[in-house]
């Protein structure tokens, strides 16, 4: 298994879902899992969630720039992503930066235990 | 111990060291450290301190703008930042993201296990 096809795998995965069912986002996440959100700490999959499917904009667009990988020790894996996020009736993309850390479930598959995301307001 | 607190000073050492004396950053890498640097791999305190120190060019000053931490299991930190770079000569400060995950060494310190860098060409 490449790490780097597994962590670009996943980001798409998990902004296809962003943009197209936000809700959906709640199978990624565990109750241990932790959001930074420009600053706001946020725990467990369903507050999580909650913040997410609660931002104000309806439809938006992920575009990914670049995907950096590392193993994080104790069978995790580190994500970093840059990339454009485009809210429906603006006419600028905002730069986002957004790191996760994805730990390994017993089912074979991963979810994400860390989750700390920024936008620069280029 | 503050997590936050703790985050912000390694941040704060870390770019102070980097912008005043590059070779001494070998002193926060192990052997073990993975540094991912605009895309290209490297690994081991030794390899990464080469890499940053023959980075072209002589002077830089960096700009923190945010600083987010969150505990990353197994007694590890996650350290996400973002800010500029002013290179010496140049008109324009360049924005980056930075992610550092911090394991406790045997002294009660930390070293870097993770590093990632980009640049987010503003």
């Amino acid at each position: 298994m490449d790490p780097d096809a597994v962590a670009k795998a996943f980001v798409e995965h998990y902004y296809a879902t962003f943009d197209s069912n936000r809700p959906g986002l709640a199978n990624l996440y565990q109750d241990g899992s932790m959001l930074t959100f420009e600053g706001q700490k946020i725990q467990g999959a369903q507050s999580i969630v909650a913040k997410l499917t609660s931002l104000p904009f309806q439809q938006c667009q992920h575009n990914i720039t670049t995907v950096d990988c590392q193993p994080s020790g104790a069978g995790g894996m580190l994500v970093f992503v840059s990339g454009t996020l485009q809210l429906s009736g603006e006419q600028h993309a905002l730069k986002f930066s957004q790191m996760f850390h994805l730990m390994p479930t017993q089912q074979g598959s991963f979810y994400v235990l860390n989750d700390i995301f920024r936008l620069n307001y280029a």
